[in-house]
């Protein structure tokens, strides 16, 4: 499966408002906008929720993080293999609240590829993500740390690292995509994003804690075609 | 919810012959047998497959393996508030193949307590098992390393270790529970298990790479009524 | 060899002033109040600097840290073996900043008795305590979190959790000493620590960043013998 | 301090026939080599003893392994600024043996830029040297796993992957040397590494456990005037 660009992208992480049944509404919802607009949305609720999510929405599901280990004994672990049975069709990779070893995130690039997932690599400088796509994921998504989970979009904040990705990622040839995220809230963030060179957007809170998620949704997806 | 003992515990792993749907399957005949025997099982399937599992079957379901991490900006982590969401009613803990760290060992059957799940801590000798009964948790479940996923069960290579270890757990009192693991494989071994004063036992290929699982869950089963 | 109690521990930890000469520096004022009152004083500098120091001084040396792994293809780790190598006689094991697994713990204090090192666990609270007095280490030292790195000592702030740890670590018999740590500052300290049953004190800042560290040491001391 | 190019680097692990005294013996063997044939020598001792080997020998010393840490209360950590106190003059990174998370990688590197230390950054493949040299440490060193320990130079098993890497290297610009690694066992090993257009070698078993290790290290040395 190959994620439509520019891409909505909406990690749930392990917010409470967005578990267990209500990380199926969550997505219930995010397939509801992306049926009436076009727009292509993903999502990536809690580890847990996978597969029941897959089960009930038509739009792609991505997993949280996923482990470079083989089937089989590997009790506690998600492999790559578990996470195409379950119906999810790509990954978030090295998220700064899950870091993983260099050659973890190769491998788990390598993987992926082998069985058909898409994979989403999350940077926080820009060496690391040269380094990033020079291994030739997906996406890259840079978000620096800093401004995670605060009210400035990276759009606003700092634009040029945004930009140089961009030119970065660009140079490099591959056909590596560019999200960029943290501090995401409006159509008017992602308009900025997708003008300064970015395929879309990653984010979670600006979402999952809105009060009236559907008319975030609708201001984020009406970023997409200004 | 408090798993009625015995119990035969069944770890799906990472097995894909247990995955995605046929997690789902493997659930459902262990609550057909759970159903026409009345014996207690408890399945834990692949992370990813837990909800879908909790929603398809009513005997309880455990998680593999479950983070001592706050909810909310812990994105690829599984924290105790989402299993339970997801529908989990336990955990197992510090499983061979997912080695905590103490600290965390004690977190998870911290927060685990307060929410309700319950915690099967396992464990690879009698120090070690000391130490988590020390702790307090729901179970402790032996398991010899050396004999993990071989053909001769614990309780025939190392009846010893079983009895010491029920013996430890009971001494130290609080009503910690005894599982025992590796190896086993029929019904002669679950009732060579409870016979060396155990509440159960813990298996994973013996069960979900049989080739008739059926014949295997009923004869488990019938070694807990010898 | 075997420690002299009551001791007092004092870890360099990574502070500049105790790293490279200063640890030797530091290691070298140690050892003369060691010498002059008669105590026992154990030293556990910057990794780097053990051997260094070991050959500096004749009180006892500890490592801050020690990995449960074999001698050779393990670049990067500090081994049992070459701790002894290099002069060490025993080791500071799951310390708040340098938390292991509970396996590591077991190994470590395991590989440990068999060549000779001592072993001191850190732990944070009164079932962390029972866990590890139950791997029988030569000593456990209790730290409350949040009162490492204060101003106000563990015996001050919490005598209970002192008293309680020396006697559940008592009842468990086995020999295994109890230390406490966390806001250690002077004599009055230590001789309260003592008076709660301990067999002495663990600490860093108040003496690594003390003005005077020659006349802290000598107070701290003078607590051994009121 | 600049090291010197082409350059052998000898990573003593944690031999013990390279721990503690035998750290030093080893170290004061190269460095009578080094004099003796202007050649230059760096040394990898065991962490314990990076201080006492720093003092003993006036040829480069390398830490095995930093963490990215602050100074301070990071105990049994090894942070960038001990190493520097210690007298270290540099550092391996991410060594197979002690895989390091990517955005600890870069971390080191900036780190240790900002204090004068020189990093050594080793891989396992193309797509990982492609990623490392994008954070441009000094060095990257080419290990493949299936080579490290065994009797075949990777220069002889696999030349290609060698020259790829300077390649790869070389194109990237910026000055990142490309070492070579992994059975490397005497002088011709060496000639061909620098033919094919590295910087040197890095090696460990075929100095630590020769029985004559005046000669091998004169054999190897050799090799870099062919």
């Amino acid at each position: 499966m190959t994620i439509k660009r520019p891409v909505i992208v909406i990690n749930f992480k392990t917010y409470p408002e967005a578990s267990g049944i209500s990380a199926v509404e969550l997505a219930l919802l995010c397939e509801a906008i992306s049926s009436e607009t076009g727009a292509s949305i993903v999502v990536a609720p809690p580890m847990l929720d996978v597969a029941l999510v897959a089960k009930s929405v038509r739009i792609p599901v991505f997993a949280q993080h996923l482990d470079p280990v083989d089937p089989g004994s590997t009790t506690g672990r998600v492999t790559i293999e578990s996470a195409k049975a379950s119906g999810a069709v790509g990954t978030l990779v090295n998220h700064s609240e899950r870091r993983l070893k260099l050659a973890a995130i190769h491998d788990v690039i390598d993987r992926c590829e082998k069985v058909g997932l898409e994979t989403i690599v999350c940077t926080n400088n820009l060496p690391v993500t040269r380094a990033c796509a020079a291994m030739e994921p997906n996406f890259v998504a840079i978000e620096p740390p800093e401004l995670i989970g605060g009210n400035v979009s990276v759009t606003s904040a700092d634009p040029k690292i945004v930009s140089d990705t961009v030119e970065a990622v660009r140079t490099a040839g591959k056909g590596v995509g560019v999200l960029c995220g943290a501090g995401i809230k409006n159509g008017r963030d992602v308009a900025k994003a997708l003008e300064l060179g970015t395929d879309g957007v990653l984010l979670a809170s600006g979402v999952v804690k809105a009060k009236d998620r559907r008319s975030v949704l609708r201001d984020l997806v009406s970023g997409m075609s200004r």
